[in-house]
């Protein structure tokens, strides 16, 4: 047995490791980390994911349609696949990412960083240092190996790469064996291995793994490779210490080259890899019959032959990430603070930009197309980065929405088209466009874009402008009311598992596209309710900029009718009440025995400050308080559900405190953040800020047990066996809507359409926060000093001179300019 | 490292395997068989797939909707997931299955059995012997573990039991991890551990894995059992020496025993594990509010609380398969020839009767209901030793025929429901029903199923007789011609992938259900014109005997013109044409650059003698010799296609010599064979059936790969890279068509209405052959002497006098009667 609790010799209370700010690098010290702790790489079309102990996988631009090389999901041994490396050094065999062979090491450190990770290990004298990265505007996976000799003897050493190709569908690759084991294709070409599986037929891609010197032996047949049953710890080629030259026909094609190595002490040695992906035209697809056009490939080897190249490109991407992490920077005196704001957070919002929810180690990159609802959510955390793509990510969301204003709850992104199986009639997802357009003007100042013609679902003979796309936004809930007045809920709404019109009672039918019984159903949400208050009020606001003031008096008119609703029939004596169900009942409410009281619409009408007068806010926000929190954060809902309910659907189907069902939802803690703001308590917006924020949870990672860098979807909640316990980490809502509520409403930089809105509410603990904001182009340097209440704006300056109004205006591109600002 | 090559010390030319046909079971010698080596376990609705290294799965009946336990298809390491036994003696950790721990074993054996597997091996004085079974009648896997210590001194050791829960529904348990690592639930109590996960909500079953005896630790929990990194090979429970005791909330289920055994010299330790699954009625799932009723389940346990039950359990299945197998016994001097006719053909045709194409080592369990086709044709297989069965599932498939005589492609186990997704329009697939309808008739005198009112579609509100099922089988195919008179292909014949109305230029689209270019469409297929006269003539035969004589006479004329048709425009001078393409080019003719002969049509022409008298049928039957044979077998198609052709679809998708691209493909050469016969060409016929045949690849089961005692739907053909490498093993129609070519032309008895036809074409080899079957009741001892032309009966003797007429007449139940036939 190897000891897989030590394997690095560390000791055993060190923590599995630290951010390194200067570096933007979160760096792991012991490969046997609580979970597999991944980064991604890629940031346009070609992309990996790779963990900490180089398992994972790569794709092009669709996880399930283009998987480049096979990774294994719920693998035993966990996460078996990846990008291998293997040394045969004297008899003893190792890999520098500790897995797959697991051989203990001298040292071990893996570092993600920006769209790259470096695993730096070491072994008898012998030093390996593995770079990752994709390079800007290039389709490929560069691998930068350096192997150095740090013993006082001349070393002689063979070194093997590992990867496993799959057979381009992902779905079909895991389950059509009766084909697939018969159709696997190869050529080999000096030190380049090609897969070009089903290039014989209808695709015009191929993949390739190449190395830039010459080789002394190569694999492209798995089982000759390995063994016949070994696994990836124990290959026999390793082990014999020489290649078979294998040629794979059908079965399971991998690419492996073989290098011998000889260093002298002190010397090292640099090889470059790469995992590269080719689109050929129809015409050219060949070189001659049966030999693929390889010219592309050749042309990329090229690009990166010497290490020189690879650096350059690597400074290039470095470059790329800073100047969009430049967009915001912080200086609050709390490090963890800052880490996430400036580093990991807008991070976190470019992979959400970049995978939706499509491919993390949770989400097994088959399964789903692009949310509508998920996507104009996740806009807001990186529209300030890359507005241009979000830009377009706005124009492809609203071409799938219905001539009703209704949308595709989902869209493909191959096709952008929407997808007719999810189907639609989530009737809080029309609402989110505003949100995501609303956010995208006021950051750029783009008001053009709302003359865009938009198709309605996709039919390009049917279109619209945006703004005409809002406005039915706005209206299909208007057109979708229930008995109280309140929005009817449709399938759902946020809360995709409150399915208060389905009464399945029959295994395996999906909650979220089983048909609904809608006819006659009295099933409202107050959730939406609030949703459209706040997000209406931004449709006013835009009216009125764009001189639209009989529309935006309208509009205003019919919110306020909805406010009164609520007030009304969604107020449950101590918080607002979160839906009734089918025949009208309530859900959400004291009367209930379990799931009195859910966090959503408490969110929702505490940021739009829904009877804030009259104290609702307050005491909605200490119910949430009371019954919601625990030490690890807000739960969703509280009591949870002890048993099936079919008239609530799939909430009830979960253990109580996970998922739906009373865990904590890092995606809907930041509404009551904001909430908090709203009702002027800095100290208890930031305590929940702090509470689901990573970099405040290292001292429990190995509770925590997913990246201690970036937010996960949900945290065991306190009824769960394991409270603490996160799950489902990277491709989440979460890091959207914390980034929101932390950048926007307890730090108070805000983009207004006519300037930079600085409105902070601030905890106690945070003396003097100084943030350089680019926005439209000009750099804002903001200097808060808090006051006693940490809330309220008691003075501003503006470039040396007092400011007397609020808002601070727009200025020329390329301006820089010094605000300071004291609290009340 | 371990050695892969040779874990038990047995030398290196050593066979892997040998057939025991006294017991019925195929014995292996060595674990590390070229491929994992399976059987199957259930004969009703609880079933196991178990390799014999212990991988596998189990499953009730349907092996997508209801998986019991997980299993990692193209796992690595390979078989990977199991039914697991570790035994941790004195600080050494070994398998008796030899996998997952792989650590080299003293001895070893796998006998897989009819319905059974056994595995005895031994280590350090230590004997293990592992049974494997599902009693009938009930739903749960029985394991019968023996220790015995073969030593001269005491030993203590532990016991681990281990298998791993799938979350039921076998594709999401792979594909939705961010819902299914928050949901697995399990209760313990004694030596029982309960898998309930989802039975909270709309499931009501269950399943447990008990021992019959208290334990000395238990786990449930797979991280916890494995630890964090490691395999199958080396859970860290099994190297502490103790269980864990851990109790599962979400992640990965499982169930392991812990069991401290202290044995002295020569004494040995039974224990009876269950691995069972349980349904519960709606009202009486919970004993108490979530803790649900295991009433079933502990009845269950009781019934095999001790080895005599269990044993008694497994001497009842012996019976109920030697009762199956005795209905076609033979003793031919050829010991190959008897060791699949009386076994193992017949055993594969019961496991295609069970499994369908769902789940085996190439069939992944979640791709595909029951074929249309598929099914039909596996009944010829299996309807004389499960007739009743045989009948239920004629009346399935012909309810899901549509009322103008055409028919889903498949349908869904347990709906059975015809699956739409999978559409309809393969025009063969009406006239397969004819098959299986005349053979059941002919086997059981059972005229009354022509009465039966079947329901097209589904629909009970719209019926029609049997009869008139088959009646629209035929029609379809006259009212669906083309412009030669041939039958118009659909979407595609029995070659799945001979996809003429396709066009696909599109990756990722699946040629079966895409749609199809018909309209205007020329493409023709001969293969279905030689069924229809094939088929035809046992529709005009079963009419004259239920007295539809006129109706009889318009369908035998309407064959007549079909067969001119074939002979005027289907046959191209040397061979018969495959098809005409949608623009009517020929495919399968001389012209052709590649794909200029194609078996299927040779196989159906000649099986009905189409220009017999004009020397046609031997002259095809020539140029499948000529070009089509190879040492492995009859290639489908020759030459192959080397690139795509959108106009003939799949079919060209594949690589040279692999599947339906030139491999050799066991389903069709027995076609060949019947028509060598209908030629009186018995040499020959015997000779393509050994080709093929696995008792006669014994010697070369490392090239052959897959199981040496059942059937593979594929070979690799002479234009593949390793010609003779079989895939596919096990559900293929190949298990019926071989057997009832052998059984019925070969052997040539054969069922007809009024009696038994025996009509040999034998191979000179064979001398003399002594078969017993039981017919309509009656047991029929028949004595074959061969002769000089092999084909044509000089004599025949019953009941020892001289019997004039060539149909051996009907006898009453329970008689027994000595045929002795003299050939030419």
């Amino acid at each position: 047995m190897r000891d897989a609790q030590n394997p690095s010799g560390m000791t055993e209370n060190m923590k599995y490791g630290y951010f390194d700010n200067a570096n933007r690098e979160f760096v792991i010290t012991r490969p046997d980390t609580p979970y597999p702790w991944i980064n991604y790489l890629g940031a346009e079309s070609f992309f990996s994911i790779l963990s900490n102990t180089c398992g994972g996988y790569s794709f092009y631009k669709d996880a399930r349609l283009r998987r480049i090389t096979r990774y294994r999901y719920n693998g035993v041994p966990s996460d078996n696949g990846g990008k291998y490396f293997y040394i045969h050094d004297d008899g003893e065999i190792w890999s520098p990412g500790w897995k797959p062979v697991k051989a203990g090491l001298d040292s071990y450190e893996c570092r993600h960083g920006l769209g790259y990770t470096k695993i730096r290990s070491s072994k008898n004298g012998l030093e390996a240092e593995l770079s990752f990265f994709v390079p800007l505007g290039k389709h490929a996976e560069l691998q930068k190996v350096v192997l150095k000799n740090t013993s006082s003897h001349k070393k002689s050493f063979k070194l093997f790469s590992f990867v496993e190709f799959a057979l381009w569908n992902a779905l079909d690759d895991m389950t059509n064996f009766q084909r697939n084991l018969s159709i696997g294709e190869v050529e080999i070409k000096g030190s380049a291995i090609y897969h070009k599986t089903e290039f014989r037929e209808r695709r015009n891609h191929y993949a390739f793994y190449s190395v830039n010197e010459p080789i002394d032996g190569f694999d492209t047949d798995r089982e000759q490779f390995l063994g016949r049953y070994n696994g990836f710890d124990a290959p026999q080629v390793v082990a014999n210490g020489q290649s078979e030259n294998s040629r794979a026909h059908g079965w399971s094609p991998i690419a492996s080259h073989m290098k011998t190595i000889q260093l002298s002490p002190g010397a090292s040695k640099e090889l470059v890899f790469i995992l590269g992906y080719v689109e050929v035209e129809e015409g050219s697809k060949w070189e001659s019959p049966g030999v693929i056009n390889k010219q592309p490939a050749e042309e990329l080897m090229q690009a990166y032959q010497s290490t020189r190249q690879v650096d350059e490109a690597f400074d290039e991407l470095r470059q790329y990430w800073n100047s969009l992490l430049s967009k915001y920077q912080v200086k609050s005196g709390d490090n963890k603070l800052d880490t996430m704001i400036n580093i990991w957070n807008p991070y976190q919002c470019m992979v959400t930009y970049n995978m939706s929810r499509s491919a993390s180690f949770f989400e097994s990159g088959i399964g789903r197309g692009m949310g509508f609802r998920d996507s104009n959510q996740d806009l807001i955390g990186f529209v300030h980065m890359v507005p241009a793509l979000a830009r377009q990510r706005i124009l492809d969301l609203a071409s799938t929405q219905l001539e009703d204003g209704g949308a595709w709850h989902q869209y493909q992104p191959l096709t952008k088209r929407g997808n007719a199986d999810i189907g639609g009639n989530f009737n809080d997802d029309p609402l989110w466009l505003i949100l995501s357009v609303t956010n995208y003007i006021k950051e750029t100042g783009d008001f053009g874009i709302l003359d865009e013609k938009v198709p309605f679902n996709n039919d390009e003979s049917n279109t619209a402008s945006l703004f005409e796309h809002l406005s039915r936004s706005f209206s299909f809930t208007l057109n979708n009311l229930g008995p109280h007045g309140l929005p009817l809920i449709g399938r759902a709404d946020w809360n995709d598992c409150l399915n208060l019109n389905c009464f399945s009672v029959v295994p395996d039918e999906p909650f979220q596209t089983t048909e609904n019984k809608t006819e006659g159903s009295k099933a409202e949400s107050v959730m939406i309710a609030g949703m459209f208050v706040l997000f209406g009020r931004d449709y006013v606001e835009l009216c009125r900029e764009i001189g639209l003031e009989k529309i935006a008096e309208e509009a205003a008119s019919q919110i306020r009718t909805m406010e009164k609703a609520i007030l009304q029939y969604g107020w449950d004596g101590e918080w607002f009440l979160r839906a009734y169900d089918y025949d009208g009942n309530k859900i959400g409410s004291s009367e209930n025995r379990e799931g009195k009281i859910f966090i959503e619409s408490q969110g929702f009408c505490s940021m739009a400050g829904i009877g804030l007068k009259e104290g609702k806010v307050r005491t909605a926000l200490d119910a949430v308080k009371k019954y919601l929190d625990t030490p690890y954060g807000l739960v969703l809902n509280n009591p949870p559900y002890t048993r099936y309910y079919p008239e609530l659907g799939e909430i009830s189907t979960y253990p109580p405190g996970y998922k739906e069902n009373a865990s904590i939802f890092c995606h809907n803690n930041p509404w009551i953040m904001i909430g908090e703001t709203v009702a002027g308590n800095g100290d208890q917006a930031f305590e929940y800020y702090r509470k689901i924020c990573p970099a405040y949870l290292q001292e429990i990672q190995e509770l925590h047990r997913t990246e201690p860098y970036v937010y996960s979807q949900m945290i065991a909640g306190k009824d769960a066996v394991i409270p603490g316990e996160a799950k489902n980490s990277w491709l989440t809502g979460a890091a959207a809507w914390n980034y929101y509520a932390v950048s926007r409403y307890i730090l108070g930089i805000r983009p207004e359409y006519q300037g930079l809105r600085v409105d902070p509410c601030l905890p106690a603990s945070l003396d003097e926060i100084r943030i350089s904001r680019v926005f439209r182009g000009a750099t804002y340097h903001i200097h808060i000093r808090n006051g006693d209440r940490g809330k309220g704006v008691k003075s501003i300056r503006l470039d040396g001179k007092p400011f007397e109004k609020d808002l601070v205006p727009l200025f020329p591109k390329g301006t820089r300019h010094e605000i300071i600002i004291e609290l009340h």
